[in-house]
């Protein structure tokens, strides 16, 4: 509560003071300068391309996750931190191999992706009858005998009538995650699903799965919108029809990776921590520029352009960029305890993991005096579109962080084409807007700005 | 005045009747129910893909307007409109012919397009030394000795860091719309700009231009972004460089086009018109998805969605798709000048030219009042992230019906991308996400939905 006193004043009363007048000035003079740097300079844009297009996919485990490192290391070193170190992190290694499905019959291949970490076929591919359920809680209306030495199909799409897409992923997503424990409860010998996303093309979507150590590890994929609605029409014509699903793909021992995270010592209290997040790694068939080159870059850019303006940090600033987001996130993990075992004080937490579309707002997961505090500084960006504050989770990474003590933003990127490429090949560094993408850079920078010239904590 | 009491009452009192809470209930379940059928039917997404792949490019006067015209006709027909008609409309009928530019020395090519209604070059192009000057108004800063028989390139790019790129373009647009006037003034044999955008790649961007009886009309074209920064540097490296300018462009006489107008009478006031409107044309180069493919089949749906839902209209609708906005406007001229003359009561109007993005809201063109009773309705609206309300310039088209006894509305999608491909070759259907443009359908309906049930005018 210690500064939510002060900002009320300031924000709200009618009766401002001449120097809090010159302060309102001040920081509405500052974030505009924020604002123009991020659209003029560009340089979240001109770094996403470079993770996209020189780094590329970037699994944890991977070689191209050792690159995005090696990338990221460098470029941060350039930006005028006082430290830029790694910090090792314990990440899986699973390797897509050949992966192929197919009418048996006519060998017509569908597109398609294998799950992310999927147990492989037996070498010839798994051939079976196909079992359409629409979704895993449609599962209780069938009997094992239905489904016993079949593929499932999980057939649902994703609804398209939540106004944020969020919404709809959180509901349409259980297929993926859990759709093969499911299954195999029922003697399945494999699960296909249609791909989670918002488009009717043929991209096929991966994703993160789990087993449960009581069942089968039965393989499974997904397959593009388009496909799945190909099989569904093939299965209507012909209930017996057979596919063939082949995956070889090979979990290996877990290997050592890294978060990056570069700082700022706050000059006032360089105990008290704000970070500013985003994940580095990506899925192997995805440049990751959505998800979440976008996020990472940001975060890059949030605090570079307070060092690039002369501010002085009151608080001690880092970016931190998370491993391994996507198939367990070992890097929040990690960087969590760490922070616990170091008795680190973080107070802010911004994570920008949902895409690099234009701003509308910010999640706010803190006390309800904290969530206020937030809000009293919304007039300041308001100029900037940015009017949508909720209350809530703010991200997977920084989320590891949360406690009753400090305020968690999720920064809030449009939803609406965001799972058009969420996992898939076609999320693209085209498929980001430069202006859209710097407008989130900045609001992200004038956020940090905010709470740390109010010195706002819950 | 009308209604707006009412209206207050219903909104905003905290003492709401019981009746007044149920009709407010079967507001917020009627646009649920609005929004629905325009996710998950996609039908102005549809429309649109048949309107940029099947027609194709309509510049007023052009054999693709003519498609365009029967498109929208026979497509309109089948939507349960009360009468579906064509209004002629007088157009310009100028035609592109082949068009270069290049380093006349190395015939290295710059990327460009003539400006819309440019005069062309002699047959074997216009060759002459260039100067760059920055902007219109910098022409003072030289004298006819500088300029005259030189091409004068205007290099000053669209400012990035404005928010709204709208209001960017509007100072940008100067150079487009009169640099050849100004520069004929001091003598100038052609004019060639830095395309009017908001990204940095190499696709020029066309536009209207005008001509003054008084100086020589002389030719203008637009150059790519990247090929001005070529032109840029090689002027640096050699201010004696010559590039040569061909254009083969034919302006031939006036011909006859149509608006396309659709119609579904109102059963309380039925000599009361509310209209949702678009242009129908585009620039001959663009497909025009996002101008103003995106407007026209959002005016389309956004009345199919009210007439699909068993709606009945208190206020006759109708949809405009009007023709020749890029040219001269002469469709919404020949519209107005009708609607005068027939004495009609236009209470609303509600027009999409601004892209096919994300909504954000509406800008109000209407007295004080006006502007109030459409604000008092804006709590409808907010959980579907229509939360920018401005008052000012509602559209080109529906802007000729201004007066004191109307509403006139502006549906704001985000303007973010909305340059990037403005008038270029670059604005295609795949630029398009279905979800935004579907919510902005879905937003249109909603809004005149609400209009006609609170009878709201001025």
């Amino acid at each position: 509560m210690k500064y939510t006193a002060l900002l009320f004043t300031v924000a709200l009363s009618s009766g401002l003071s001449a120097q809090n007048i010159t302060d309102t000035a001040h920081h509405e003079a500052f974030i505009r300068g924020v604002y123009d740097r991020a659209l003029e300079g560009q340089y979240a844009y001109n770094w996403l391309e470079e993770l996209c297009k020189d780094v590329g996919p970037r699994l944890a485990g991977s070689e191209g996750a050792e690159n995005a490192v090696r990338w990221a290391k460098a470029t941060l070193d350039t930006l005028g931190f006082d430290t830029v170190y790694l910090q090792e992190v314990s990440v899986p290694h699973w390797e897509r191999g050949e992966e192929s499905c197919y009418f048996t019959e006519s060998k017509e291949a569908l597109s398609m992706c294998g799950l992310g970490g999927t147990a492989p076929t037996a070498r010839e591919g798994l051939t079976a009858k196909v079992i359409e359920i629409p979704d895993v809680d449609d599962l209780e209306n069938y009997s094992r005998e239905d489904i016993e030495g079949k593929i499932v199909f999980f057939s649902a799409p994703m609804r398209q009538t939540y106004i944020n897409t969020g919404s709809a992923y959180g509901e349409a997503v259980k297929k993926r995650f859990i759709g093969a424990v499911e299954a195999s409860q029922y003697g399945a010998l494999g699960v296909v699903i249609r791909s989670v996303t918002t488009k009717k093309d043929d991209a096929p979507h991966t994703g993160s799965m789990t087993y449960s150590g009581a069942y089968r590890n039965i393989p499974a994929a997904a397959l593009g919108y388009l496909s799945a609605d190909r099989l569904q029409r093939a299965l209507r014509e012909n209930p017996e029809l057979e596919i063939t699903l082949k995956l070889a793909n090979t979990m290996y021992d877990r290997t050592t990776s890294y978060n990056v995270i570069a700082e700022v010592r706050g000059k006032t209290y360089p105990r008290e921590i704000a970070i500013a997040g985003g994940h580095l790694d990506s899925w192997d068939l995805a440049e990751g520029a959505q998800d979440d080159g976008a996020g990472a870059v940001q975060s890059m850019e949030a605090i570079y352009l307070l060092i690039q303006s002369g501010y002085e940090f009151k608080r001690t600033h880092r970016v931190v960029l998370f491993m391994n987001e996507e198939f367990g996130l070992d890097g929040a993990r990690t960087y969590a305890v760490m922070a616990d075992s170091l008795n680190e004080d973080h107070v802010i937490g911004i994570e920008s993991d949902g895409g690099g579309d234009v701003p509308r707002g910010f999640s706010i997961q803190a006390l309800q005096s904290g969530v206020e505090a937030v809000k009293s500084l919304r007039w300041y960006l308001e100029p900037y579109s940015l009017n949508e504050y909720s209350v809530g989770y703010s991200g997977a990474d920084i989320g590891q962080l949360n406690n009753d003590y400090n305020i968690l933003l999720g920064y809030r990127a449009d939803s609406q084409r965001y799972f058009d490429y969420h996992h898939a090949p076609t999320d693209t560094f085209e498929t980001i807007n430069a202006r859209a993408l710097e407008l989130g850079s900045a609001s992200m920078a004038s956020m940090l700005y905010l709470l740390d010239q109010y010195e706002v904590r819950p």
